[in-house]
This record gives C-alpha cells, sequence and structure tokens, in this order.
C-alpha cells in the first residue's frame, strides 16, 4: 500500500535550439548542491555499447546501418540495461521525442522502448519558433539547417502528441517547460522541481 | 454479420470550465425524455469501490497515494467492473483526458484501462481559453488556478492528441464539441446527438 | 547487419481537398520513368474482397454495416494480405488519417491495422485551412460538406495527431508535405524523394 521510494527515470526531449542541455546541465548541478544525484545517460550510446559488444557493429556511425529488426532487439536490449541501472541511481536522458530525417520524422521513443524504461516523468523543453529560430542562427558551432519558423513550430507540435503516446502506454507523467528569452532560471528551477 | 443493438459507454472529457458537467447533465435530461437512459459513473468511484472492498485503503484521499503497480491493478479491475456494468445499461463518464499535477500532465486514461473499457465515443467537450479563464474566474464554489490563456490553449491540445491515441488504441469514435458562449443548448443537441 | 533492400509500404494520407490523389498520382508517373513501380491499393477494396469471399457480405455498402468485431478480424485480414503482397512489389495506400462521421472522427488506421501492416512512411498531405475550402467550393464532381476553415485545422491537427500513434506504434517515419498554392510540382517532387 505505502509508495515506495524508488530512483527516478526522468527523459529531457526538446528540439534543437530550445535550450533543453544548457538548462538540464544547470538543473542537475542545483540537484547535487541538494545531494540529489542522477546519471545522465545517451539512449544512443547505451545501444552503441550493446551493439559492440554483440560484434554486430564497430563504429558508432554503423548504427543508422542496421537493418530495422536488429535494430529493435538493440533497442530493447538497452532498455532493459537501463532499467537495471535504474535500480541504483537515478537516470536522466537528454534525447529528442521525434528526430527530423531526410524522409521525415522519427519517432525517438517508440512502443518497445517506452514500455521497457516506462519513465516517471517526460518533459518537453519548448521555446518560441522566433527564439528557436534566433539562436539556431547564432550558434556558429554546429552547423543547422536553418528551418522556418513555420517548421519549427509543426516540429514542437509533433513532439507534444510523440510524448502524450508514450505517456498513454506507460502513465508516465508529461511535463512542458517554456524556456523564455532572459528567463532561463525559471526553466531551470522549473526542471529542478521536477527532477527532484 | 447483423450489428447487435448493444448499451454504450461514451467518455465526456474537457478541462475544468469547458462546461462539460453542465452539458452532460443537461443532455442526460434530454435523452430520458426520448426514454433513452445512462449510468452516470465516475472512474475514480468505482476504482475507490474496490480498493475498499479489497481493504487496501479506507478513504477516498488515499487512492493518491497507493503505488503505481497496486493502482494500476485497481485500474484494471475497474474498467472490468464498468464492462460488466454495460452488460445491462448504458453508461456514461464525465473525466479528464489529462490531469494537470505539480508534475505535470497525467493521463486520464492510460492503455490498459482504454484497451479494457474500449468506449464507443470519446468525447472532447471544448471552449475558448478566452471563455475558458472567464468562466473560472466567476466560478467562486471553487479555487481553481488562474491559468493563463495560452496554458489554457496547451492544455486543450494535449487532451486532442490523448483522446486520438485512446482511440487508436481501442478504435473509439472522437467527438470534439465546442461549447460556445451563449450557445449551450447548441453544445446540448450535440451531445444528444452524440449519446442517442 | 547489412540492410536487406526491401520493398516499401507506404501510406498517403491527406484531408478532402488536400489534394493528396492528384498528387500521388503525379508522384508514381514520375516514379516509373524511373523504374520505380508501386502498387496502388485502397484497404476498403481489399476489404471488400476478404468479406466477400468469406461469404460475410454482397455489396462494398454492407462493409460498414458490419459488427465491430467481425470487421476488425476482416481489418487484420486485409493487412496481413497486403503485407504478403509488399513481398512482390512496392506499395501505396491513398487513405485517411481520421474519417470524419456524423458521430465523429474515427481513426484510419487503429493499432491492429498498423501493427499488421507496419507502413515504411506515412505521408501527411497538408494545405491551408484556406486553400482546402476554396478547393472543395470548386469541386462540382463531388457534393462535399462546407466546413468553415476552423473545422478544417481541427480535422488536419487530429490527423498528425494519429500519424504520430501509428508511427510509435510501428517505427514508420512520418513526412508532411505542403502542397502550396500554385506550388503543385514542389509537393510532387516531396512525394518521388519520399517514395524513391
Amino acid at each position: 500500500m505505502i509508495t515506495k521510494q524508488k530512483n527516478k527515470i526522468i527523459v529531457v526531449t526538446g528540439i534543437p535550439g530550445s535550450g533543453k542541455t544548457t538548462i538540464l546541465t544547470r538543473a542537475m548541478k542545483h540537484l547535487k548542491t541538494q545531494n540529489i544525484n542522477y546519471t545522465h545517460l545517451s539512449f544512443g550510446t547505451e545501444m552503441f555499447e550493446i551493439a559492440k559488444k554483440e560484434g554486430i557493429i564497430k563504429t558508432r556511425d554503423q548504427l543508422r546501418k542496421i537493418d530495422t529488426e536488429t535494430q529493435k532487439k538493440i533497442q530493447v536490449k538497452a532498455s532493459k540495461q537501463i532499467v537495471k541501472m535504474s535500480k541504483k541511481t537515478n537516470i536522466v536522458f537528454d534525447t529528442h521525442a521525434t528526430i527530423k530525417t531526410p524522409k521525415g520524422y522519427l519517432i525517438g521513443f517508440p512502443e518497445w522502448v517506452v514500455k521497457e524504461i516506462r519513465p516517471d516523468i517526460l518533459v518537453i523543453m519548448e521555446a518560441t519558433p522566433k527564439e528557436i529560430h534566433h539562436r539556431r542562427q547564432n550558434d556558429k558551432t554546429r552547423t543547422r539547417d536553418h528551418e522556418t519558423e513555420e517548421a519549427i513550430e509543426e516540429h514542437q507540435m509533433m513532439n507534444r502528441s510523440a510524448t502524450i503516446v508514450s505517456g498513454t502506454m506507460s502513465g508516465s507523467t508529461i511535463n512542458i517547460i517554456k524556456n523564455r528569452h532572459n528567463k532561463i532560471n525559471d526553466a531551470v528551477n522549473e526542471l529542478v522541481e521536477v527532477m527532484k
């Protein structure tokens, strides 16, 4: 009957330019001062480690070239691995709800992954299309496609839908955080509250 | 081959201030004059009855404190109970597609519930964010958070997505009814048509 | 490890007036000149053929009158049939993500269909509500409901959600193509790229 205190699995999503990585890094630093620690994982890295160990591929670039069925199997194994790790530590992912590819939107967390991991909370980091467009133009470190504001809005809308699907499948709570212009501290504080 | 005449299960959703309870009450009264009767259920009450009978909790407030796995089991039992009741009577729920909590949006009808109940129709009662904001401010009987119109719009958008997920899982039809300012009778009539 | 070259299953969706049939026809003609051939199927026809062969119905109109459970079984059989056909040829569907009925939105690809077919790509053909409204008014060959632009926008939004659900269930990539006024060739070229 009593809710057991267990470690959390949190997924932080957001399109490029939403500021999710910056905000997550700050939130984790903040949480550390309160003695709340998270292990920050990348789903891609977990997949690569498994595929390499099983002799399927040698370099990370090859991950994209694996056939669909094998890829699924690796995704499920990586998910089980993550759940196992979560017995020992809080886990946070910094990832994508959908990924824009030349063929269209790829779902970041398909059913077979979501149902294994069953994250406690799915966070969506959002900003206005105008702000994201602006940030992407000023980001000299990456060569990012200069999408229109309309395309950015569409992408964020698709991501909301994608997290709702995951939530219905897994029971995860969905939290939308707005990273507003010049109010990054508000976003950090909101994320800290969610991850507490 | 011939479609069997069977009782209906209808779910009426809508965010606080959408007017769903008022409209549902009027629609049911209207339907009664046409000899169409519905049993009006609350999913929370059904869950509480089961949890109490099984000695898991004593008061309704404790429902929120049950651990996730036990909660799921109770949800599935309540769903089966409802399906059993639907053999004898039409059933209507007045509930939420998503519930706003301090940690984020909680899905009202997760997969394990939707797939048990398989409602015939999922109704979404909507109003403009402006109208909902206005109604909430004038509602002295409840202390409601005064969300911004932007937040209200977001919530309604999330609910649309959530019902689409349920519909894909269960085959339910999704009906959006607009409760427009000073046109409550139109909304009542639309709901009557859906529930007929 | 190596990705096997396999035939594709593509689903092209879009609301009436989006221009999806025109664009698909042109794209297929274009692809043929490049020696890429698709078999163009209708899910309804496949269902009808199965129901007729099994002696359940005689005319296509009766398809709508079959009870839900039998309908589901026919849908699953039609899906398996399509997957079998896809071993020999690329397949493309021209269909609806959701269908507007008097009772509300019906999901075009419910879970039991999507998980059988697992399309490679789900295309959504979109146009502005204004443009769709205009096209529907000028279409003298069909008697179409004259929906408001608001209703058209709602329908397109619901379809985006519906394809995201399918994508999460099946791993399909989702591609939104905008059929902009006087830029039909751009839309055709985009679809050609997707179907290549």
